[in-house]
């Protein structure tokens, strides 16, 4: 009979094969060799025009947090048969090395790297799983919810209420964070309220009303027990039950509760939303809000709004909190750079048929272009770490794969996109509030151009690498061919 | 400036609305009134011809830990404003009811309960939206896992590799704890495999190839740390690096390793495993396995075991943990009966305009009707509580919507599908280990017919409603109707 082993720590949240190799690492003497590993997704989610960069925060406690417990080592002597020696190399393991990222609420886009982690090549390693799986769900999560909000007029609001769908409970909570940080008003999940502080929203369910056997009572004992009341009509009948009870009980109660409005929970919102509305209106009742959930997403939304639609307030569930169309970001993380055993760094390069999958070697940084004159970006712009297009008067910008498409940009501001986030292992970046990063997301917004905003067929923005990191990627790839070659004639 | 509150317990991880509720009930006077609400989908996911049942693990766990923390009452008074009265009913607010409901690898399928909890309305109410969002999740992943072993033979593997793309840390090990109870054989994610006895898989990635910067060389230092190898040989080039190279390496090492054989991660894996087998068994590694991954799930893995592939052993990532196709499964939770004034249970019902969605009232079991003659199963059988077709000699099954499709069953052998899992407050179930979970699952395929197995177009197998309950749900309706025509007719 096997052990039973406590889950006190994320240092397993990994998989297998990277300590696998750290053992091979270790053993070989190259564990402590410099490696530079890249984050970075290749493909746009649901077709958009930006994605919104999610995640850092979770990172940062995990690696923070991150070291072997005893039950974890107990696990890998018991279970999984490693060596003592290599157990007692783990069991002091701790990150040392150099993070630099993307802020919370940065646009990303295609190719270019969210995460440049700088480190021993076995810490490296072990940050890999864990770290694909934070940014691949909160950026996806971060980048719905912002399409949610593109649709959406100034003063509508958009709630999240997807924990009953979501995969499992950190997705409810850090699904529910990507939301808000993406602009989304509030959500229905307490916990996540607490953990962020996140407003909360909800008022009652269809379970109330069958409860007590009847729109009207529930309603009265509701109002009875709460200031703010929105009544859910759409239990047994909307138009001939729920919004008339709904009306009959803000009446009855006047001044006594804060009647916000009904909510519809089904059927067709298009027509339930326009008839509740004159009701309401008839009633003199001009302010109460009709809130609306059921299915929505972006392109429900867009089509109900299209048919005049009368809903104030969306509450969004399972195509937000699980993505629906897009189950995954598939960002990837892949080494760009290694120490030889001069201790110099050299470049490394993954080839692949699939001409995306071919990786961009070399240490780089990302800035974002942005035209002086206009106030919005050119696109993005990756430069090996030597190169500095702050400096520049003039860059040419062009398509990493159709390079004829090109343009020459001067006058304009070369924003580097990474910050530092752990220098030498220590944490050096300060967090910022949720808050903050939702205004920051807001700002960067602001300075793209409206074309790669549009939900449907939005233009394609520009992420060029420069001139010298071009070459170089096509140097790496001539090399790793003739090397290929060479061994192949061999043979 | 607001307060920073610990996520130290999972009482928070509700919809908002259900604390409001219980608080309308608890004022009322109505929070100890008797409730039962079930737990079901309506439809199988993935056009399935069965789901296969799991959470419930991990739904005990959260029932037997259910109290609101001072962080949590903190959080509820300070940020939501409830009162301290409520807030001192919250506090003491334990489980204290009954919950019944299907084992882990039962199998399961439209409109029947997974999971019947009889106990006070409040109580029941905050227990939703948690129990929702883990059934929803661990039971679409492992019907998913199932269907991709229906496709796999008896002597394939089939391992999880999706933690990259979970959605967040949860569904990772609980995906792939789902995945193993359906009949998966490893995972590569190592904290699952502490958490839950999940053998654990994984040899060495990519960057380990990079980092040596050729095939040969990489597969040689693995090789020297450790006995089992699987080469991965698609970094460069899969066939003419790669293979040849791990071939190279087999040979040199001789005993001195477990030439476990090689894994293709990219590519046309039909065309490479064909060719590498053939490259394999010259060299006479007839034994050696042959490895694949790259975007598979049962449609893939079908169409090139159809080609003749020649695998061995499958990768399955993305499109498992993400269920990929089927964003959520869309389990519900509904009132069935509350208890009234007098102490009497008396039946609930919510009617929609969306045939699908009225409810079935009442108190009812869920009953498998095997066929003792063939050993098959029937179909599934809901009845009234106090009905017990165990002691019924014949009885007539028919389509709860298109009721001429019927058929009388005789000697058969009813077997409940639902065990008492806590009774009073008290967890009275002996929570099986994995392995007998997974043994259950593969004794519960064996009683249904292959045609309802078929990974697409599968037959649909039969939920019925006993004619008493039947008529009882037709009852309801014709009330609900009545009720609110007279309604309607008095304004």
């Amino acid at each position: 009979m096997k052990h039973i082993y406590k889950d006190d720590s994320y240092a397993l949240h990994t998989d297998l094969y990277q300590i696998n190799m750290v053992e091979t690492y270790w053993r070989d003497g190259l564990h402590n060799r410099k490696a530079v590993f890249e984050l970075y997704f290749r493909k746009l989610p649901f077709g958009n025009g930006y994605a919104v960069f999610a995640g850092l925060d979770r990172i940062i406690n995990y690696v923070k947090g991150l070291r072997f417990t005893e039950e974890d080592l107990d696990y890998l002597r018991n279970e999984v048969g490693y060596a003592e020696d290599f157990l007692e190399y783990l069991k002091g393991l701790r990150f040392t090395g150099t993070i630099r990222g993307m802020k919370e609420g940065e646009l990303v886009f295609g190719n270019e790297p969210l995460l440049r982690v700088d480190t021993t090549l076995a810490e490296a390693q072990l940050l890999e799983t864990a770290l694909l799986n934070i940014v691949n769900y909160q950026t996806l999560i971060a980048t719905k919810a912002s399409r949610i909000k593109q649709v959406l007029g100034k003063n509508e609001v958009a709630m999240e209420f997807g924990t009953r769908r979501a995969h499992e409970f950190d997705a409810a909570v850090w699904g529910t964070r990507a939301a808000y940080l993406a602009g989304f008003d509030a959500t229905s999940n307490v916990r996540a309220g607490k953990m962020f502080n996140i407003p909360v929203a909800g008022t009652h369910a269809h379970a109330m009303v069958q409860a007590y056997r009847d729109d009207y009572t529930a309603f009265v004992k509701y109002a009875e027990t709460h200031k703010d009341c929105t009544f859910l009509v759409d239990t047994y009948d909307t138009l001939r039950s729920g919004v008339p009870n709904a009306i009959r009980v803000a009446k009855e109660m006047g001044d006594k509760i804060n009647f916000v409005g009904i909510r519809l929970d089904s059927g067709d919102l298009a027509y339930l939303s326009k008839e509740a509305r004159k009701m309401l209106d008839d009633a003199g009742f001009k302010d109460a809000k009709i809130f609306a959930s059921s299915d929505l997403d972006e392109y429900t939304i867009l089509h109900l709004k299209a048919q005049d639609a009368k809903i104030d307030s969306w509450g969004v569930g399972t195509k937000l909190i699980t993505a629906f169309e897009q189950a995954a970001l598939g960002a990837v993380y892949k080494i760009v750079s290694i120490e030889d055993e001069n201790g110099k760094m050299m470049d490394t390069i993954k080839i692949s048929s699939n001409p995306e999958k071919v990786t961009t070697p070399g240490l780089k940084r990302v800035y974002r272009i942005i035209n002086n004159r206009t106030g919005y970006s050119e696109g993005d712009y990756i430069t090996l770490e030597t190169e500095n297009p702050q400096e520049e008067k003039r860059i040419k910008m062009f398509h990493p794969t159709h390079t004829y498409i090109s343009k020459y940009v001067s006058n304009f501001t070369a924003r580097e996109l990474h910050e530092d986030i752990f220098v030498g292992g220590e944490l050096v970046y300060e967090v910022p509030c949720l808050e903050e990063s939702r205004e920051f997301l807001v700002k960067n917004l602001s300075e793209i151009w409206d074309e790669y905003k549009r939900t449907a067929n939005p233009e394609e923005y520009p992420v060029d690498l420069s001139q010298k990191c071009w070459n170089n990627k096509m140097r790496n790839i001539e090399e790793v061919k003739e090397k290929v070659s060479a061994m192949f004639k061999k043979e």
